[in-house]
């Protein structure tokens, strides 16, 4: 199937994908006078008296703003806000047929960050929580870090449904070739949102020797070409301080994780690898490598970001539990433990790993309960009194 | 019945009152390829290249945002955005009930003009249109006026619902009377948001003795304590140079339109009034003078803001025809002209309008049709090539 022409033609045919629905009726006067005037009069003098009833009086407490500015938008780039919508519109429904939970798409006329920051503050009030997405690092890093205060989750998943995924999808690889994270070396190609969100969590998870290489190469101390959030990453990555391109780090590395461009991985980098190598090669629509070459060069566990071949690395595995979870629990943000926590019930799922399944299916239903619920307890425990 | 206890229960029981609904099924692989990657990427280039498209393509062309800084809410003054959202959240299932169009509600974290007008300058790629909504005088004009030239319609719906819905009325309470308004005397009380633009509305009509009273007063020249916008009314109002409070200018007026406070009017001031008198006392909960008291007083044709008696002057006949016609010829900004058509297509479904029936029910199911129509076909002509 032509799933372009295919998703033009129904685009067109329902006009988008979202839509608003009412929770009561309002047919009589009766009900207008309690859904409406003058009966709301008292709902909000109560939220005024207290503003977290407006969790439970309205539907704050279980919708999510779907934030885009249009700058990164899935592997198209910079193609503005009212071109991301369809893809924000196509992430509220997930959000909607995954996890209940209601979102709505807001892209920005904006790409400056204050202006950004700004607008998510003014529009705090009205949500649950903000999921931003396809914002172009680095500016994604200073957005996100700003609004850890508001209250409510801010979350973007280019970051963090990534580093979540790829940090189950790891676990289970290595449960297959009988490795430990803490000993293994790891190199990902891609220092965008999603790989250094990944590296920051799989290193808070205990992996101990990773490489970074970004479109110049490996990351590395003597680079003087470096974002400030690639100079951070220097303390905790590359501690055998390589140099050189792709080919130098995957030499002797266990696990190769691409969050880059495809074909960018050749047979003889795999088979430069240790034996048993693990690779996800998650860029998309074309793998760093195709799955048949990297085992045709030996190795052991193979993913990709695509739906047609096994272990998809996919964020819809992480973002509508992780919400599902934040909400139920009203957290006011989402922080490590709670990442690691969702990681750990994802891979979970798979009670027995193997070359062909290290990680569930991304409309598997069994996904959101045990995310939000491990992503839940995790807020409360690092909370209770 | 208790109206208000009956809304926090319903409120509390439903969580609010809007949900989000999908358009498209995400079920199976090949759903998720149509709505979301790889099919979702030809959507958003077709709007990239085209962005006029977003309004085919997305939810776009029937999407609202109804947008309030919690400054103005119903009666109750300034009680914040969370608060608000409970109001705006019920605004929300009118135009969804009425019109069905999909009203988002936006509660802002900001009573700062400059901060709002920069918010929603970047929330319009996602929207079609936005409804500004309970934002106090006098800051609510600026807003208003700075967003003009968004591309799509921003109305200040306590300004120009309510001027729709006065002009509607006053046409149809004067052709009880037989009286012309290009002739009649007619007191506002109020100059806020509603006051002022009904005035503007009614002059554009035709009015040419229209006398604002605000709590200060008559609005004459001699007033030193007058706003921007009022001193700007002073070249369209007060004609005769009337001074003193409201008293004074009722006497011998043939219209009231109350948009103030309750029980401000006395019958004394009712009888001072021309003879066959129409007396439009809007102020809610209670009115400027009971509905009995203006009748006994000698007033011919009587309405309220109130369900309970007969001709409510009610926002909810204008706004959801308004966008709905708007949105339907997709219209940049609704015009003086698209207000005016409003306003005599509401006045034209009552055919023969008596004392007690000036103006349709506010759920009167041929109201958004007569006025959508309305609205699109004035600013058809007015653009027609």
């Amino acid at each position: 199937m032509d799933y372009g022409t295919e998703a033009i033609n129904r685009h067109r045919a329902s006009r988008g994908k979202v839509s608003i629905a009412s929770k009561m009726k309002v047919e009589t006067m009766e009900e207008l006078s309690i859904a409406y005037t003058p009966g709301v009069a008292a709902v909000s003098m109560a939220i005024h008296h207290d503003k977290s009833e407006s969790f439970a009086l309205t539907n704050r407490g279980n919708t999510v703003a779907v934030v885009s500015d249009g700058s990164a938008v899935l592997g198209l780039g910079n193609v503005g806000p009212e071109a991301a919508l369809a893809v924000m519109e196509g992430k509220s429904i997930l959000f909607k047929g995954l996890a209940d939970i209601d979102a709505f798409p807001i892209c920005l006329g904006t790409q400056d960050n204050d202006s950004i920051i700004s607008t998510v503050r003014n529009l705090a009030p009205s949500f649950g929580g903000i999921n931003l997405e396809d914002i172009a690092a680095p500016r994604c890093f200073e957005i996100e870090d700003s609004l850890q205060d508001l209250g409510i989750p801010v979350f973007h998943d280019d970051q963090h449904g990534t580093s979540i995924v790829v940090l189950a999808s790891v676990l289970n690889a290595l449960r297959v070739v009988g490795k430990n994270i803490n000993e293994v070396k790891i190199v990902f190609a891609g220092a965008g949102a999603g790989g250094i969100a990944s590296t920051r969590l799989l290193r808070d998870y205990g992996a101990r020797n990773i490489i970074l290489v970004d479109s110049q190469g490996i990351i590395h101390r003597e680079r003087t070409d470096l974002t400030p959030v690639k100079t951070e990453m220097l303390d905790s990555t590359n501690p055998d301080h390589r140099t050189g391109g792709l080919a130098e780090a995957l030499q002797g590395a266990d696990v190769f994780i691409g969050l880059s461009v495809g074909d960018t991985v050749s047979q003889d980098m795999v088979r430069a690898m240790a034996a048993d190598a693990v690779v996800l090669a998650a860029a998309n629509p074309t793998p760093e490598i195709m799955p048949d070459a990297a085992s045709a060069a030996g190795a052991r566990v193979v993913g990709t970001g695509r739906s047609d071949f096994p272990n998809q690395i996919n964020n819809s595995l992480a973002f509508p539990g992780v919400f599902r979870g934040a909400l139920d629990a009203r957290a006011p943000r989402i922080t490590t433990r709670m990442k690691l926590a969702a990681a750990e019930a994802l891979a979970g799922l798979v009670a027995e790993p193997t070359p062909e399944h290290i990680i569930p299916w991304s409309l598997d239903p069994d996904v959101v309960p045990a995310v939000s619920h491990a992503v839940a307890r995790a807020w409360q425990s690092e909370h209770a009194h």
